[in-house]
C-alpha cells in the first residue's frame, strides 16, 4: 500500500534541495527506501553498517554544507546512528535522521526490532519529531507536511545540527505489484531564508570605540569550514589593524600568510617572561574547538582582560575561563566592521611573530634530520599534499601531529576532523563521505586503532577514487606511550596502549584498494607521490613505525623544544 | 593521584562476586581502569571497539549470569555501548557500565571526548547513576559506595538488566609513580537476598481450580536462557497434565521430548479446520520473545479464551493480543504446582502431535533431497553440531532457519541469540562472550551481512579457541529476497539486499582462524566433522550459497509445506 504522506517527505526533501541519502537496508524502513529510491532528485547509496552510514553522512554534509537524509529500519539501527549524531551536534552538521518504527501500540510487545525509538537521541539532536501514523484528518497530513518543513529549517538553522523523524509504520507497507508510485509536487513547503547575521551599525560603532582601548589584540580561531569570505574579512582586518591571529590546523585560515600556527609549540617553552610577553588585553574568538593544548593551558593561565567570542546563535563554551561578552553576528561581519579600529602594539606582535617562526624552522630541521618516527613521517607527508586537495584527520596522534606541524599558506588544502566529540569512531568513514562528495583528492591521515575500528567505513559499493589513507599503523594506541600518566603505569601495554596485531593488506584487499607498505623514510619518499597523484585510485599507504621509537622521538622533540631560545 | 572512592569501586564489585571486566582503552578512564586491573578477583580484557566491547560483555554476562563491568572513557565511547545495552536490557542481561566523564564544570565548553553523558542511555537502561566528584564530606563517599551495590542489585534484581554509573573524574587521575593503589576491605557493602518467586498454596489452590475449566491447554515458551529445574517442572506438569507445550529453538526446551517445536512450519498450513482443531482454551505462556511468526500470527488469529502470562516481575507484553491474567511467580513454581491439576482433551493433544510430526519428517524428507540451500544446510549442520555444545544464532535468517529446523531432545545444545532487539549488530561479538566464559564448544551461525558488521568482535587479543563460526555467505542480505514485500519491487538488489562483495577468507587470515570453505553438500559433509571437532581450534567456514537459489529453494519448501497433508 502506498503511504501518501511518507511519499511527500521525499518530495518535500528534493524541493528543499537535500542531494544526498544514505540508507541502510531493513523492510520496515521500505516506504521511505521506495520513495526516496524512486525520486530522480536524489542519489542514494546503501550502506549496511549503520554505524558508518551515519558518519559517511556526515562527511557527505560537510562537504557539501547541505543535509544529508539518513534512513534506517527500526530497533537498534538507530542507535548504531549515535555516535555520528553527537558528531554532528557537536560539529553542528546538518543531518536529517529518518528512523521506521513499528506503530505506537506494538512498542514493548517482544515484536522484533523494536526498541523505544522516541527521543532515542537524547540531549545529542537539535529537534525530535514523530510523524502521524493515521492520516484519516487533513490535519495529520498538513501536520506531516509541516514536520518535514520544520526539520530541514532546524537543521540548517545557526548552528546547523542533526534532526529526527521518527517514522511509525503500520503494514502492509509494500506497494502492490505495479502499484505507482506518485510524487505530489504540490506538497506543502515552508521556506525559511536564513539572516546574515550582520552586526548593526551601532553595535560595531560601539566595538569600535572599545577595541581602542586595547593593543594587544589576539585573535583565536577555533574550528571552521573552509569560508573565502571570511578569509577575506580576517585578512582585511589583521592588515589594518595588526592584530595577531591563532589558527589551529583545523581552523581553516592556515591560507592566511599572517596566521601564527606553531602555538602548540612555541607556547609549551617554560619561559615565564616571554610567555607573559604574549599575553593579550583583548582576546576574540570564533568558530568551535581549539585543538592546541598548550594554547588552552596558555590563556587560561595567561587569561586576557577582555573576551569577546563571535557567534551568531547558540551556546556558548567558556573555553578559556576568560569570556566577558558573546557577540551575536557572524565573524565576517565582526571583521569587516572592526577593519583600520586600532593599532597593534608592535612589540606585542613582533613577541608572537617571532616564537612562531623560531618554532617553525625548529620542526623544519627537526623533523628533517631526527630518524624515522611519526612526527618526521607526517611532516614528509605534509610536503607533498597535493595542492587544494582535501585532508581528514583522524582522532588521537593524527590530528595532534597535524597540528603541531601546521600546513602552509600556499597549499590551499581544506581540513575536516571530527572535533565535535573527538571520537577515533568514525574518521574513516567521515573521509569517505568527504571524497565521495567531492572532485578533489581527499587524504585521511589516521592511526591504526581509528582505522580498523572504523574499517566498515569501507564496506559498501561506492568507494571513491580520490580517497587517499595514510595509515600510521604502530600496533597500538601509540598516543598512551606519549602522556605521562598511562606511560609511568604498569597497565600501559595490556590495558592502555592495548596491541593490535592487525595490518591493513589484507583490508586492502577485501576492498581493492591499491596498498603500498612503508617501512622507513627513503621508502615513504619514493611512495608519496605516486600514492598521492590523481592517476593512482583510491589507495592505503601504510606506514609502519614502532610505538616505542615514536614515543622516544617525542620525547626528544619535547626536550628540543623547552631549550629553544625564544 | 589516587581517588580511593574508585578504587572501591572495584573492591565492591568484587566482594559482591563480579569476575568479567571487559574494558577499551582511554586516558579519562584511568583511574577506572587502574583499579580493575589490579583487583585480582578480575579477569580483565580489552576490546578497543566499544561497539563490541559492550556485545561480548553482553555474551560473557549471558552464559555465567552474573554481571560483567564495562569501563570506558568519556566521548562517545559510551555511544557505542547503546546497542548492546539496549540488547541487554530486552533480553534482561545483568551489566553494569562504568563511563568516565569530565567534572560538570567542564560539560559543553568544547573540550575534547566531552558529550552528554548523563542517562545517555535513554530509555534502555534499568538504573541511571552518577558518582560524586567531590569527596569533601564523608556522606558523599557512603553515596558513592551505596551506589555501586545499589546498582548491582538492580542488574541481578529480577528482570536483570543494564545500569549505568556515570564517573566524573578530576584531574590529576594517575597514580603518580610508586603510589599503592590499595583496596579497602571494609568498604560498605548492600547485599541483597533474590526472592524465589514461590506460587503461594492460597494461588496455587485458585489456579488449580480455575485450570480445571479448560481441557485444551497450551503452553508456549519464549526465549529463555538454559534451567534445568524448569525442564524439570514443566516435564513433570506436561506428563501430568498431558498440556501441549510449544518451544522455538530460542526457548531452551526442545530438550524435553514433549516439546512441539516445528510449529513454524505447520501452522502456516492453510487448512481452516485443521488450524482450528489446534486452538487453546487456555494459553500459559513464559518466557520473553517468540520467533515464531506464524505461531504468533495463529495465537492472533485463534484467540485463546483465557491467557496466562507467568512473570516473576516487570512489564508484560501483550503478545497474541489475548492476555487475561498476569501471574507473579517463576515459571518452575507455577509448574510445580500445577502438576496433576487437570487433564487435556486427548484429541487436542494428538492434533498438536501429529502435525508436529508430520511436519518433522516432511523436513528431514526435504532438506536431504532438495539439493544445495541454505535451508538444506542448516540441516546437515544441525546433524552434526557436538553434543552439550553452544549454539549462537544471528539475527535475520539463520535464526529463522535454525527455528525451522529445531534441534533433538538428545542434542542438549544450549541456544543464544539476540532477540531482545534482534538486530544483526552484535552476533559475533556476543558469541565470542559465550565462548569466553565456557568450555563448551560455541558455534556461530551467521549470515555475511550480521558477520562483516560485526567483524570487530574479532578484532581484540583473546579469541577462544572453543569458537567456530559457520557463515552462510550469500553476498547479500538474502532475507529480502526471501519475503514477499521487497522481492516484488524494482529496489530489491541494490537498496533491500544490497550485494557486498566481502569472503571471510582475509578475516580469517587477519585474526589466525582456522578457514575453510564450502561450495556444494558434498564439501559440506566433509569439512563439518573436521570442523567442529574440539581439536581444531578457532575457525571460519564459510559456505558460499547463491541468493536467487536459496529463494527458489525456500519457495519450494513453502509450496511443499503448503500441500503436506496434516
Amino acid at each position: 500500500m502506498i503511504i501518501q504522506p511518507v511519499v511527500n517527505v521525499a518530495e518535500i526533501c528534493a524541493q528543499k534541495g537535500v542531494k544526498n541519502v544514505i540508507l541502510s537496508p531493513g523492510s520496515r524502513c521500505a516506504p521511505l527506501t521506495i520513495a526516496f529510491a524512486r525520486h530522480k532528485a536524489f542519489l542514494v547509496r546503501t550502506v549496511s553498517d549503520e554505524r558508518a552510514a551515519a558518519f559517511i553522512a556526515l562527511g557527505l554534509a560537510l562537504t557539501t554544507g547541505q543535509p544529508t537524509v539518513l534512513i534506517c529500519t527500526s530497533g537498534t539501527a538507530a542507535l548504531n546512528y549515535a555516535p555520528a549524531v553527537a558528531e554532528a551536534f557537536f560539529q553542528q552538521v546538518p543531518l536529517l535522521i529518518l528512523t521506521a518504527d513499528r506503530p505506537p501500540e506494538w512498542i514493548d510487545q517482544l515484536d522484533g526490532q523494536t526498541i523505544r525509538q522516541q527521543n532515542v537521541f537524547g540531549q545529542h539532536i537539535k529537534s525530535s519529531y514523530t510523524f502521524p501514523v493515521d492520516f484519516s484528518t487533513p490535519d495529520a497530513v498538513w501536520h506531516s507536511e509541516r514536520m518535514v518543513s520544520e526539520a530541514l529549517n532546524e537543521a540548517m538553522a545557526f548552528p546547523g545540527g542533526p534532526v529526527h523523524i521518527n517514522v511509525p509504520l503500520r503494514e502492509p507497507f509494500y506497494p502492490s505489484p505495479g502499484e505507482p508510485v506518485k510524487f505530489d509536487n504540490k506538497v506543502k513547503i515552508i521556506a525559511e531564508e536564513e539572516s546574515a547575521y550582520m552586526m548593526s551599525p551601532q553595535l560595531s560603532l560601539k566595538l569600535q570605540e572599545e577595541i581602542l582601548r586595547h593593543r594587544k589584540v589576539l585573535v583565536v580561531a577555533g574550528q571552521q569550514t573552509y569560508d573565502p569570505h571570511l578569509l577575506q574579512s580576517l585578512h582585511a582586518f589583521a592588515e589594518s589593524t595588526g592584530a595577531v591571529i591563532v589558527g589551529d590546523v583545523i581552523s581553516n585560515i592556515q591560507e592566511l600568510p599572517a596566521v601564527v600556527r606553531h602555538q602548540d609549540v612555541f607556547l609549551s617553552c617554560p619561559n615565564a617572561e616571554k610567555l607573559k610577553q604574549l599575553q593579550p588585553d583583548l582576546l576574540i574568538t570564533f568558530g568551535k574547538s581549539v585543538i592546541s593544548k598548550s594554547l588552552k593551558l596558555y590563556l587560561r593561565n595567561y587569561k586576557p582582560n577582555t573576551h569577546w567570542h563571535v557567534q551568531p546563535a547558540g551556546q556558548v563554551a567558556d573555553t578559556f575561563q576568560a569570556l566577558t561578552k558573546i557577540i551575536r553576528c557572524s565573524a565576517t561581519s565582526l571583521f569587516s566592521g572592526l577593519t583600520g579600529s586600532t593599532k597593534t602594539d608592535a612589540a606585542y606582535v613582533r613577541a608572537w611573530r617571532g616564537m612562531d617562526k623560531k618554532a617553525g624552522n625548529f620542526l623544519s630541521a627537526y623533523t628533517a634530520d631526527s630518524g624515522y618516527h611519526e612526527l618526521a613521517v607526517v611532516a614528509r607527508f605534509f610536503k607533498q599534499l597535493p595542492h587544494k586537495s582535501n585532508l581528514h584527520l583522524a582522532n588521537s596522534m593524527s590530528v595532534r601531529y597535524a597540528n603541531i606541524l601546521a600546513l602552509q599558506p600556499d597549499q590551499e588544502v581544506e581540513v575536516f576532523a571530527n572535533r565535535g566529540t573527538s571520537g577515533i569512531d568514525g574518521s574513516t568513514s567521515t573521509a569517505v563521505g568527504c571524497a565521495l562528495a567531492s572532485s578533489k583528492i581527499t587524504t585521511l591521515l589516521t592511526g591504526d586503532l581509528a582505522f580498523f575500528y572504523d574499517r566498515n567505513g569501507l564496506w559498501h559499493n561506492y568507494l571513491p577514487q580520490n580517497l587517499r589513507i595514510v595509515l600510521l599503523n604502530n600496533h597500538a594506541g601509540g598516543i598512551f606511550r606519549l602522556i605521562d600518566g598511562p606511560r609511568q603505569q604498569p597497565e600501559l601495554e595490556p590495558f592502555f596502549e592495548t596491541e593490535q596485531a592487525l595490518n591493513a593488506e589484507n583490508t586492502a584487499r577485501d576492498f581493492n584498494l591499491h596498498y603500498v607498505a612503508v617501512r622507513n623514510i627513503n621508502e615513504l619518499e619514493k611512495a608519496l607521490p605516486g600514492f598521492l597523484s590523481t592517476d593512482t585510485g583510491a589507495g592505503i599507504m601504510e606506514i609502519f613505525t614502532n610505538s616505542s621509537s615514536n614515543a622516544a622521538a617525542f620525547d626528544k622533540y619535547r626536550q628540543a623544544v623547552r631549550s629553544i631560545e625564544f
